[in-house]
């Protein structure tokens, strides 16, 4: 029985790829896609998760809009990154999958209180849906098996201290990691083991898809602005890294520790401070990713590229 | 001819192997000790000063008591770490070297004024009397050649985000970091590289001298609380770090970054935050400590310990 | 033609009071009564609106019910104002009158897009639906007349800076005054002059009602509480204030100002921060209340109460 | 036996009649005139403290250069309102009288010490000197009889919630607030009733001294920023309201409430938060003034410009 899961992602080159990476993996079902303002405005999120939708065959997997503004903030997006449509790169083609005409805080939670097992959430973008939906919705929790999320670490890329997915809503990611659920976080300390170089790219490109061609022209872009920008000399693949875990748990290691999020700091709003030398005396509320097996990750991709159409 | 020095510093374990280290050092030539609440409170900070200063030789090197209080805070002490006195565990004696009649901040900046050449600062304690310093002598700034400070990191030990020194007095340490001075941080990820375990321990006590082992006892306890608070098998030396690099630059690596001090988190307060991968666009400040030396920083320590009665 | 008006309340007694004053008003049309967390938890407040609908004769107006929690905060509620229930001191029936089924907000939403005319919102409680709804709905804006709320004031009951239903979720007040909608505030220096003593209890008993017998129980609580906890020798009537403007403009004076709400103070959050000098340069963007009529506001009052049952 | 008074200001129109005043009241004997940077940079202000001194006959009193910066802030000052040289209107003679070769701090601590009976110290600026003289000298507190000071209030002139002299240096406000010594806050609900318009120029002018003319010039100028800039018809004379009152206490009514200043809020920094409800459940630490004695302001003001040159 494959592990049911829900994403919720603003695409963004790394979330197309995380898709990718779900969809061609017998060990998880798809049950939904949700978008959310982040990597850029919702309108182009949603745009682009039907677009990738389309092209890894998730034909019957619905495609909901949700959270156009953090909860209290206004919208912040990345377009030195991920251009302003937040796939620049590839030719993207019109869709013809449509969305769903349900909210994506509305449909997720419809879906959770119908399903047969608890569901499993991978959001990879700002946490507003899913905040939203335990605001919303609090009988929900009891139908989430866990949150996989790509977000935070002891270091940020949009300020030094925060990550850009829980800069952008940090009042979320506080209520998420507050929330009592069993929460895997894939920071950035693990997600920059996820590099794409020159021979990653061959490897995946192997594959021999369409899907693995179309993944080869998204990290052309992407390994682009992360050179430009960061001086990388190669891409992270940071949120295929949560789609990975909520595959097989084994793709990197985890340390259980207090986590809570700075939201009022002048230098550190939206950092996920981790109390790795246990100074609070708080009890662990988050599993932090610490090692990626990177064989094994990069294996996992190729062969779901090779699933795919 | 050898490089003059004011150590700042709040005895302590640490810092009382941070002076033994500076005066059985022949390339440094200590100027002065003042004295800071921190690790224990003034009283006992100036009692262990002067208790070591005697130890360690220094008959000439005058001895101020400086701020009893952060600039704007109340204080904050680690008798957990430390023991009340600041120094709990070897016997100590009644000292009979007396404490200068000036204050600490006014002292030092006579000494700066009248100096010959500009003199290193070298504070391993909460940054208050540095910074007071600064704010009510701004001309002194001159005369300072530079300052090598114990402090800060990317991760705390006090709290999940701040070290100890800079979370005591987080105003004084964004004073002296956004100062202009040639600032070297010497930080926990640094320090925790200087592990004292009982290796180490016998390799210094070979030393053969008094201070040799009375540095002995200091690590006894030390380590003790290291091990029952946070689990480590070995004592991090912290203080003395920021002297040896003081003596040789070459004792560990740095990089040179842009870092601010965060005094208005929730969880934060009192972090460096440090801008590693260049996100702010600010310019350098602050020379980050990276990577230490560990064959030489221990062959120093035992050199110097040689050296002293 | 009567104004249209959504009430949004959590009752507590003066919100009580409001809805009587809005419901035997003529010049006021109400659609809905949407409830919210605060002066009790969602679900008392919910039953007390359903009660006091079902005594005021609003049988075709329907009660649904809002957030349960502030956008971003855990729920604050204030049981020694308004006892545990929020409507202590009169017995109260269980209510005959059914919950609409649908989420306040959503329902908020669908009459706003189906009515023939902008509708005036009324809320009297904490933010979070309207906030919530602005946030959801973005659309909505344009069918929206104005936002005449009671909150906020130059000074707090809740902290000396601030009144509790901004203080209870701030961030949603935050984002209510700066949606660029029209917004009166009846804060505290208004309500403070809209005190019912003894006399103006015996002034609205004369009305000869079961709703004016009601209300003077509800004011025979309510004076308690205020006079032992603030020393007031008669009860402030805050939230009939709010609607008592919505039926006639000329009850109070306003003034056009500069208003924000502080939501990161150590003893601030919650303030109405109001720019009386003009000292930030900012465009007014809330009508503050000053001077209540108070003979005006009494005799709306008595009349409202004569016309229900 | 006049009471001993120890003014620290930054002059500043009002700080000078604020000198004025106290000079020529017999019921109080200036120990000493120290500055602070405020409303012009330290340099104005020792310099204008000198001119005033010198037009007041003041040839005995030591004048002190005090803070030049806030505890841990950059200055601000109000060229606005002062113009440039904290002082403009009037022309300014070159002083004869030289400044004290002690810091304003040092010697006041000397002067408290060696004092026969404890000394008010009544500040109209920032208070930074205040809060560092208590920092630097904890045990001088025995010796402070009191302060009376010109700051704060319920409301703000320099943004919406926070009075210059709070604004200035909140840190330093916080320490003087929280010191557990007598304080009298005379804030802007106090010292906008001492509005010096077209009538009580005249009426002062009567006084027909030097230092008399020398005061309507002042508020020629100092009348003229308050139109402009907040549409006031009069001038208030913030300062001379707490000599006044260090001169006889029946000059303003007071109520003993408790008062902390924000040091962390968005919009509100340097806001005294005046518990006037007791919510806080605090212990009364400030007198706060309510209720000027108008005719007694302007005729202690009046009389005591007659016995000067």
């Amino acid at each position: 029985m494959p592990k049911p899961i829900i994403m919720d992602c603003d695409p963004g080159h790394d979330d197309a790829i995380a898709i990718f990476l779900a969809a061609g993996s017998p060990e998880v079902d798809i049950q939904a896609i949700t978008t959310v303002s982040g990597n850029a405005l919702i309108g182009h999120t949603t745009r682009n998760a039907l677009i990738i939708a389309e092209k890894a065959g998730l034909d019957h997997v619905p495609v909901a809009e949700g959270a156009g503004e953090p909860l209290v903030r206004t919208a912040v997006t990345a377009p030195h990154i991920h251009g302003e449509s937040g796939l620049e790169g590839p030719d993207l083609p019109e869709p013809e999958k449509t969305v769903d005409t349900r909210h994506a805080v509305d449909m997720t939670a419809e879906m959770l209180f119908q399903a047969d097992e608890p569901i499993t959430l991978v959001p990879t973008g700002p946490l507003t849906n899913i905040a939203w939906l335990l605001k919303r919705y609090p009988a929900v929790k009891k139908n989430i098996a866990g949150i996989v999320l790509m977000g935070g670490g002891s270091y940020g890329n949009w300020s030094p201290a925060a990550e850009f997915n829980i800069y952008a809503d940090p009042e979320a990611a506080r209520i998420v990691f507050e929330s009592g659920l069993p929460i895997t976080m894939a920071g950035l300390d693990l997600t920059h083991q996820a590099l794409a170089g020159q021979e990653e790219k061959e490897f995946l490109r192997e594959a021999g898809t369409n899907a693995a061609a179309f993944t080869a022209e998204l990290l052309d872009y992407f390994a682009g602005t992360y050179h430009s920008l960061f001086g990388f000399s190669a891409a992270p693949i940071h949120d295929a890294c949560a789609v990975a875990f909520s595959i097989d748990e084994n793709v990197f290691t985890t340390e259980h520790l207090p986590v809570t999020v700075e939201t009022h700091g002048t230098y550190t709003t939206g950092m996920t401070v981790i109390d790795a030398l246990q100074t609070t005396g708080k009890a662990p509320n988050v599993h932090v990713a610490r090692e990626l097996n990177q064989d094994m990750f990069w294996t996992m991709l190729k062969n779901a590229l090779q699933r795919l159409p």
